[in-house]
C-alpha cells in the first residue's frame, strides 16, 4: 500500500466534483482493490471562489491556472471533466505526451480525435479512457473492447441520450414536444439551448464512438447523417402506439454490404423490441454479435453521480496498469477501413403519413407511384378523416432504399389527390410486426 | 505479430466446439487486436472418434489423455468447459501452479473454490478467468471487477437461468408446470434430470459467485438459501398478473444491516421493474450501485455460441495481458468479511395465499395473528370462492422478518376457518405497487 497515484482533475462542476467525492469517500476499498492509494491533488476550476456541493478533496490544491497541472511531474493521472473541444483537445495532447494518463468524459473530443488520441496515448506509454463519453455510468465501451471483443459486431442501437427520450416519453403521453421540452429544462435534463440534445448531435458523438470501437475502423459525426425529434408530430406517436410500436430517437450503427451504416433520427421500433421499454431519461444499448446474439445494457445514461461512476471505474483501471506495468497498451481502435455508406444508400422500412383527397383512386396512384421506385408497401392504413374530403394515410413500406423511397415522394407530393406528406420516419422493424 | 499463444481446450462439446470454431474463424480480427496469434493446439475430449458439430481446429491434436495437455510446457492457456467440480478442479489447479493461465465456465467449480483459485493463480503469475460461468454471453463479472469498481454494490438481482425463465414465462401463458418443462426439454434448455436448474441450484451457483465479487467477500452455494420453481401454482402467476406483477426465479444479493443477504427463489416485482419483461431463456441482471444508480445488463445466458463469446472473450484478455506482462494480476476479492444471513433473518414482503371458510370474523383472526408478530398487511384480496363455503385470500405483507412471518403462518394454519396456507412468495416490491 505504500504507492500513491496522484490525479488532477479538471473540472469540479456536476461530474468533476462526485468524481472527488467518490475517490476520497471509497478510498480505502479502492485501496484494497488497487494496492495502492489513489489521491486527488489538484482540481482546476474557473472560478476558485465559487461554492461547490462537494468540498474539494482533503490535501488537494485548487487550480485556475493548467500549467500548475500540466508541468506537474508528480501528477500521474488527468481526470478532464470540463466538455468542449477547446481547449481540452490542446491540454489532453500535452499531457499524453508527457506520459500522464488521462480519462475522459467528453464525448465531443472522443467522437472527433479519439483516434489519433489513443495512438499519441499509445506512443507514450500512456493511457487513454472515456467509458463516461457514452452512456454515463453503463459499461459499453469496456464490454465491447473486452469481453465481446471475440464477436464481429453486427448492430448497435442505442438510447444515448436521456433528454430526448425523456421528451419522447412525455409525448407518448400526449404532451406537446413544446411542454415535455419545458418540462425536461425544469428537471434539468436539458439546457436552456436544447439543440445538441434535440437535434441529435449528442447521439451522433456517441455512435460515432461506439461504431468506431465495434467495428475497428474510423467513424466521426460528421459522417453520421442525423436528425432530431424537433419535428415529430405527436400524431406519429399516438398512430405508433396504436400499431404496436415505439418512436425513440435511435443511434444506429449496422454493418451492411459495401461498408458500414450509421445514423442518428428518430426511429419506430416494435412494442416488444428489448428498447422498447425504455423510457424517461434512461438510457440502453442493444447490440447484435455473431456469437453472442442479442444484448442490452440498461441504466442512467446522464448524472454526475452514474457519470462520475464510469470515470472512477477508469481510473481504476489506470491504476491497476499503471501498478502491473502495463499501462498504453490501448491504440486506435483502427484495424479496418470501412465506408460510411451515405443516408441515399441506406436500406431501411419506412413509416410515412400523407394527407390525401378522400377520393377513389388515389391510393392507386400513391402505390403506383411507389413502383415506380422499386418501393413496396408492407401496410396501409386509412387512420382518420381530417376534414370532409380529406383522410390521412399512413403506410409502411417494406426495405428499400432511402434514395427510391424520396424520389417517389416528390413524386406522390406533386399528385393534386395528395394534399402533403407529413412525416417520414425510419423503422427497424422486421416483417410481420 | 510474431508470437503465437497456443491455447489447450478441455472439452469440445456444444460451448467447446463453439471456441474453436471463434478462435478460427475470427484468427485474423483476433490477431489484429492482441498483437499475436491465438492458436488452439491441443483438445482433451473422452471419446476422439465421436463425430462433432465442428470441425477440430487446423492443425489441433485430439487428447485424450490430459496429462498431454497439462505436461506441456508450449501450452500457454487452458480453456476448460467440461463443467462439473471433478475432474476439472485439479487440472486447474495443476494448470496454474504450472503457470498456465486459466479460463472456465464451470461455474459450480468458481462458486466454490473460487477464492482459493484466484489466489493460486496470483501466486503463479497466472490468470484466472470465468466471465462464461454467469449468465453465458452477458458481461457482467468484467462489469463488476472494472467499469463498476467505484461502486458501493448495493443490490444485485439476476434471472441467471434461462430454463426456469423459460418455464415461467410458459406458465404465464396458462401452461402447467410440467408442460412447460416438457417443452424446455424437448426444446434443449433443460437436461432429462432438471432439478439442478428447476430446484434453483444453478441459479445459488452464479449469485454466490456475483455476491463474492460485488461484496468482496466469499459468499459460498452453502450459504444461500434456496427455493426452485417446481412448487410454483399457475394460480399465483395468474393471480400476479391481475395485480400487474410479475414471478420470476431470481438470485438476489443484498447488502443489509450486519451482513449480506443472498438468496434464490421465486420472486415477485412490480411489472414495470426492468426485469419484469425478460422473457423465454433470456438472462438479465439487474444492479444497484451507490454512484452508478439502477443497471441492467440482459441477453442470452446459455448456449454454445453465446457462452464461447465469453470464453473467447477472456482467452483475448488473457492473450493481451500475456503480451503486457501484466499477468497474475487478479487474486481473490475477499476485502472484506461479510456474514450472510440466515433466512429466518430475512427482511422482506410476502405474498401469501390462503384457503379460508367463507365465514365472518376470519380475516380479523388472521390479521390479529400477523399482528401479534409484528407481520402488517399491505393487502388483502380476497380473489375468488373455490366452493360454497370457501374462498381464497391472497394477501401481501409490509417488510417484515421473514421468522416472523412463518410463527405467524403457522398459527394462522391452525385456525380452524383456515382451510391451508397454499402459498408463500417473496416480494420485491416497493410500497405503493
Amino acid at each position: 500500500m505504500g504507492e500513491t497515484l496522484k490525479v488532477g482533475l479538471l473540472g469540479y462542476g456536476t461530474v468533476g466534483s462526485e468524481v472527488g467525492h467518490i475517490l476520497e469517500k471509497h478510498s480505502e476499498m479502492i485501496s484494497k482493490r488497487v494496492g495502492a492509494t489513489i489521491k486527488v491533488s489538484k482540481v482546476l476550476v474557473r472560478d476558485a471562489s465559487r461554492a461547490r456541493k462537494n468540498p474539494i478533496p482533503a490535501g488537494a490544491s485548487i487550480e485556475t491556472d493548467i500549467s500548475a497541472i500540466l508541468d506537474d511531474p508528480e501528477l500521474d493521472i488527468l481526470v478532464e471533466v470540463m466538455g468542449g473541444i477547446d481547449p481540452a483537445y490542446g491540454w489532453i495532447r500535452a499531457a499524453l505526451e508527457a506520459g500522464k494518463h488521462v480519462i475522459t468524459a467528453n464525448k465531443e473530443l472522443i467522437a472527433v480525435h479519439g483516434g489519433e488520441l489513443l495512438d499519441l496515448a499509445r506512443d507514450n506509454s500512456a493511457d487513454l479512457y472515456f467509458e463516461a463519453a457514452v452512456a454515463g455510468g453503463i459499461p459499453v465501451i469496456h464490454p465491447l473492447r473486452e469481453a465481446l471483443i471475440g464477436n464481429r459486431i453486427e448492430l448497435i442501437m442505442g438510447i444515448v441520450n436521456g433528454t430526448t427520450n425523456y421528451i419522447l416519453t412525455q409525448m407518448e403521453q400526449g404532451n406537446s414536444y413544446e411542454a415535455a421540452l419545458k418540462e425536461a429544462q425544469d428537471l434539468g435534463y436539458a439546457e436552456a439551448d436544447p439543440s445538441a440534445d434535440v437535434d441529435g448531435h449528442d447521439a451522433a458523438a456517441k455512435i460515432s464512438i461506439l461504431a468506431s470501437i465495434a467495428f475497428g475502423s474510423r467513424v466521426t459525426p460528421d459522417d453520421v447523417f442525423t436528425e432530431g425529434i424537433s419535428r415529430l408530430s405527436i400524431d406519429d406517436l399516438a398512430y405508433a402506439e396504436e400499431l404496436g410500436w415505439v418512436i425513440k430517437l435511435i443511434g444506429l450503427a449496422k454493418r451492411v454490404e459495401g461498408g458500414v451504416d450509421v445514423r442518428v433520427h428518430p426511429t419506430l421500433l416494435p412494442g416488444d423490441h428489448p428498447l422498447a421499454s425504455v423510457k424517461d431519461e434512461f438510457n440502453a444499448i442493444f447490440i447484435e454479435g455473431d456469437s453472442v446474439g442479442e444484448l442490452m445494457f440498461y441504466g442512467q445514461g446522464a448524472g454526475g453521480l452514474p457519470t462520475a461512476s464510469a470515470v472512477v471505474g477508469d481510473v481504476i483501471d489506470v491504476a491497476r496498469n499503471t501498478m502491473a506495468g502495463a499501462t498504453g497498451m490501448l491504440g486506435c481502435t483502427c484495424f479496418d477501413d470501412n465506408r460510411v455508406i451515405p443516408i441515399d444508400e441506406v436500406v431501411s422500412s419506412y413509416y410515412l403519413r400523407t394527407a390525401v383527397l378522400d377520393r377513389p383512386g388515389v391510393l392507386a396512384k400513391i402505390a403506383s407511384a411507389f413502383g415506380r421506385y422499386d418501393v413496396s408497401l408492407a401496410k396501409v392504413l386509412q387512420m382518420q378523416t381530417l376534414e370532409e374530403d380529406r383522410a390521412e394515410l399512413v403506410m409502411v413500406t417494406h426495405e428499400s432504399q432511402e434514395a427510391n423511397v424520396r424520389k417517389a415522394l416528390e413524386e406522390i407530393d406533386s399528385l393534386e389527390e395528395v394534399v402533403g406528406v407529413e412525416s417520414l420516419i425510419r423503422a427497424e422493424i422486421t416483417e410481420g410486426n
